[in-house]
């Protein structure tokens, strides 16, 4: 019989759990609201132990130790929400049903899913990036996730704001980073109105897929991914993809040639999976963990 | 006895050959002009044949296939330096001395240096980057160096250009890339004189650090490094790392935290290995390639 994957996708604002099996089949989905972390984990653990899962990928918001080399492996670090910060999630879930368990970010593992499942299926080289309340990215290098001293924090790379923006940057931190100029609440801040309600004013797109594509020219020339995949509320305003292509070819004006580029519709996509990404890379991770 | 490593350092000027041992000693030495690779290539495989070298590794001068799995591994790309544009280097060298050959890029192999016998030892996530006629990065991911689509290609993110400068970007496809922005042409183009001739004018290393901190803090959020190394000609004038360390961290604002950022001058350094990480990077590269 095939194992079964439990997949625990740990948002800020709710947690989707599920159970299916390696060739990504979801056989049962549920989610609970984030409320405090000594409630809501062992809760988790348990709909997890009452299903008999053999194996947990989870996929946390950051920022979280991902690194297995680092003995704080498995907790947050310091975050808004109350009772997260400095937490052991990888623990108390282990604590409370104890199976093989893969543990990364949301980012990664929504990068993973779609390097298992979906438009980036085959390639080891990938870069995911969403783009909703805030800015985040996943990104698969050789076929591993990326780690490092923490993880990829690449919403939060400096950009050059254009003279033309009306805006200022809504990042607390940075006045000038990806977030700050191109996240759902800059968009919201500086037009007076969601990405949604805007879907027929070109001036918002133009401005907003500059900034995409200044983010794309630096991913490109820093992780040469195969494919760079955008999810979260701008890729559902599909308008903006012939805009970022063609501004992003503009940044890079033919310094590299290669036959991904030369083929730039298939390059710089919207995620595909039907917003399962990230779930889907939940079992994934998960069936690593059961391998390993 | 102990395994006779061959390494070849290709730059654009000049190649570096030697023969070493694995644990980095360096027993011979020589250089040759890089001249047409019909006469230099044979005449390089013909040198490490009469000294019985077991391995070889070799660091190119990009951009290049580096990737094993692209079927044009080992072949150069287009470059402007006669012959070289599409040359199976690593083919050639085969063709003429047929043992076991690490090839990635000459940053990449610089890399490895550091993080097997220099500053990096024991890290597996390693920012290099040189500052020379151009800027190259080379980066270690969890242990493998990063390859991808093509390689990093990271001297031309896109940076913000400073309202006070006085220069324009030397880089033929970018008007703000960091290479253009702060690589040797670009200061003599703006200061008249050569880095080294400039040591004691302030406003120089005041806008050249500030390039470099803006580099920095895409590539911290980028690859979330262990640490960054910056070779070349820049890492010998000493006085810019505290600027270089002061504006980064006015770029980063505290955005992340964590025991690397905390000890930040011992996070962004200059090479250490007295100029010879790159060809110790090469014999690590063909000890690789010899266990492989």
């Amino acid at each position: 019989m095939a194992a079964r994957i439990g997949a625990l996708e740990a948002g800020g604002t709710k947690m989707v759990l599920a159970v299916g099996t390696a060739d990504g089949t979801i056989e049962e989905q549920v989610s609970m609201p984030t409320v405090e972390p000594d409630r809501v984990v062992p809760e988790m653990a348990k709909w997890f132990a009452e299903r008999e899962v053999d194996a947990i990928g989870i996929g946390a918001f950051g920022p979280t130790i991902v690194n297995p080399n680092n003995p704080d492996f498995g907790k947050t670090c310091f975050t808004p929400k109350p009772g997260w910060s400095y937490f052991d999630f990888l623990g108390t879930m282990r604590a409370g049903y104890n199976v093989p368990m893969g543990y990364d970010t949301d980012v990664n593992v929504a990068c993973l899913g779609e390097a298992t499942f979906g438009c980036a299926k085959g390639l080891d080289s990938v870069c995911y990036f969403t783009i909703g309340t805030g800015i985040g990215a996943g990104v698969m290098v050789g076929g591993q996730l990326l780690h490092g001293m923490l993880h990829p924090e690449a919403g939060h790379i400096l950009l050059t704001k254009l003279p033309n923006d009306p805006g200022t940057s809504t990042c607390p931190k940075h006045d000038r980073c990806f977030e700050g100029l191109a996240a759902g609440p800059s968009i919201k801040a500086r037009w007076g109105a969601s990405g949604s309600e805007l879907a027929d004013r070109n001036e918002v797109w133009e401005l907003e897929a500059d900034y995409i594509a200044q983010a794309c020219e630096i991913y490109v020339t820093c992780y040469s991914p195969e494919k760079i995949i955008i999810g979260g509320g701008v890729a559902h305003q599909e308008q903006i993809f012939p805009l970022i292509r063609k501004k992003f070819l503009a940044y890079l004006n033919d310094y590299l040639k290669t036959p991904e580029l030369e083929d730039i519709d298939n390059y710089i996509v919207p995620n595909s999976l039907n917003e399962k990404q990230g779930i889907l890379g939940c079992i994934e991770l998960g069936r690593r963990a059961l391998e390993a």
